[in-house]
């Protein structure tokens, strides 16, 4: 008799993103006339740039012509690819190289399915509030998860003391949903503690493209010592729009090791038996990326979803409502109003003002009374919002 | 202290192709001379078809354009694929909707990651010889394997008796590596076995675009009661030649249960929390497919490669080599003559024919004294290799 995994019985189900889809569609039947503009979105809105279009129209054309058709890919990438990766690193002086590099179909499969590799009996420290995968996919397997605090306090960026425990820390920085970016030091403190207690940190760099501030780190590898105890992931959704076309990449460096094994070793067997590899067109349209045009144009985007969230600060410093991100993020984290929970504060946006945000308290207890509004829409949604939400605040 | 994942440990490396690799390596070096034709891949080599290309340069186009730019695409597939590949099965008579389809980058990716949903306290039932895939990812999470003989006996089709236990039930027809196809009187004795004993049936179907006889079963849902105990997984990998291109469909039943849990929505959370949905460009060629000319042009190709076969076949029969497959799968599983082992044999096509092909032993135990040779070649490759064996044998 088959046993299904029972512990999927212990997920919660997220209707965050339904209940929001469902109070919309109910708003736009009473007021048919309401244009709605949403800064909920965690989804980029910008087209692929043309460096990358034109590198996957030629990949396209390969794919048809018997001289140049590929078959199976490599299972971790092909080694156009992982190079330019390797030199992305190499021109910071950051330490990764192309042994180091894993490409995937993107962060979210490899952040999810990295717990392959560990052992269930591990404490998982997740910071909460926290984007739902790490949670979901640990509850998945049955596993212990602590939280760790992330609020008004510790600036959403909580730091370890003498009472943390964790075998498998998850950061993520720039963060989703708070937008907050860890300090070098900050870091630091986390590395320290990993490589003292012999812990793993998973660190999501997903936003890393964002950051502007070369005082503040783009990748756990800046930090000394990260090489023994972390994992990065990273992805080309954000930082060139690949939401609908997916290509992520995890660096796992090679001497990487827990309990005497590998991890490197680990997670190529993992992907070369339960991956296939990514798409030929797919690669060569990320390693356009990495071209000085490509490079140029996802810039160019890039400063476009920031130029939307200087707006944003500039309105929310006008009007004196405390938040963190949008300097180095594309999310602005804010608090609610008048002592607003933040389903009250949507409702208020939603009925008097036809803008859509995302309640904070959908992504953990700290996010109640919290607000997180993107930088992805229109420039001219972003600047109509804008002087909606001034008439109304 | 992080614990790794020990049952890695437990895997055994699977030597198979990088000792073909090196074989073939020293062989080319003591024979600089020496045209080496391969007939061991199991990977296509014909080009993708206009239709598919075509679909997938114009989806490109519509990635740089802001009025048709697509961003995440739904979790488990774009409905005008899963429409599509629901009428394929429809066509067919066979019961399968929209609603059972979850679109994936590919069958290997599937076959592995479902092992998710099932407790490890479970029995796993593996025929031998058998695509690894199926061991590995379940000896990845310390389970209990059972493996069932698939011999020249039962020809390569093992079926149930009173001694079978298996909560989960792995089979794969058109078979790889032994090319042999189930019958429905053999399916439907596999179906039986799991309604009466409560196990699932992991159903590999990569290969049914193969099967032109059309009394053998193409899908697993010919057979009554299937819904309630059978999940299928398919592949464009070699109905449409996208190896390289990665796109593939499971059909999980909407109504299928284990324990009072439904398969169905545990596999649609898996997805959503550990997969992010397969390139917009993809589902794009994919769907393709299905048009008359994508039909008409994949249709075409599936036929060179039978063609292919069929001179292998014949080649067989006048030289008296018994085997399985080829009429109905791209693979050819022969008894090697003069009682040589699987690499003894491998060892004489490479150094006195100049042929490649695999060792059964490398699929398992009952792979010994067998040996697998694929249609995948070109026409000229196939007829040379066949002349220099006409010589050799």
């Amino acid at each position: 008799m088959l046993k299904p995994n029972r512990h999927y019985q212990d997920l919660t189900e997220n209707y965050l993103f339904s209940e929001i889809a469902r109070r919309v569609a109910a708003f736009k039947e009473a007021n048919p006339a309401a244009r709605v503009i949403s800064m909920g979105i965690g989804d980029v809105t910008l087209p692929l740039c043309p460096a990358v279009t034109d590198a996957m129209g030629k990949a396209v054309a390969e794919m048809g012509d018997p001289a140049t058709f590929q078959g199976y890919p490599p299972a971790v990438g092909y080694d156009f690819l992982k190079s330019a990766i390797a030199r992305y690193y190499a021109e910071r002086g950051i330490p990764v190289t192309e042994r180091d590099v894993f490409v995937s179909d993107g962060a979210k499969s490899d952040t999810g399915n990295i717990t392959d590799l560990f052992d269930n009996d591990n404490v998982v420290l997740i910071p909460d509030p926290v984007y739902p995968v790490y949670l979901d996919s640990n509850v998945m397997l049955g596993r212990t998860v602590r939280l760790i605090d992330a609020t008004e306090e510790n600036g959403y960026l909580p730091l370890p003391d003498e009472r943390t425990e964790g075998d498998i820390i998850y950061l993520c920085s720039p963060n989703n949903p708070t937008g907050a970016v860890y300090t070098r030091e900050g870091l630091k403190a986390w590395v320290d503690f990993a490589l003292k207690n012999g812990s793993v940190i998973l660190f999501d760099a997903a936003y890393e493209a964002f950051v502007r501030d070369p005082a503040l780190p783009r990748s756990i590898y800046e930090i000394e010592g990260a090489r023994a105890c972390a994992i990065e992931f990273c992805s080309f959704s954000k930082t060139a729009g690949f939401t609908g076309t997916r290509c992520g990449y995890t660096i796992v460096p090679a001497e990487l090791e827990a309990g005497g094994m590998n991890l490197s070793r680990m997670w190529l067997r993992r992907q070369s038996t339960k991956y296939n590899g990514t798409a030929y067109i797919v690669q060569r349209g990320a390693a356009a990326v990495f071209s000085p045009e490509g490079h140029a144009q996802t810039r160019a985007n890039l400063r476009y979803y920031l130029d939307n969230a200087r707006l944003i600060m500039a309105f929310l410093d006008k009007k004196g409502i405390p938040y963190t991100g949008g300097e180095c993020s594309p999310y602005i984290w804010l608090k609610c109003p008048d002592g607003c929970t933040s389903w009250e504060f949507f409702d208020r946006l939603l009925n008097t003002a036809a803008v859509v945000g995302t309640p904070g308290s959908g992504f953990g207890r700290n996010g109640e009374g919290r607000f997180r509004l993107t930088s992805f829409g229109s420039r001219e949604g972003t600047l109509e919002a804008l002087d909606r939400l001034d008439a109304l605040l």
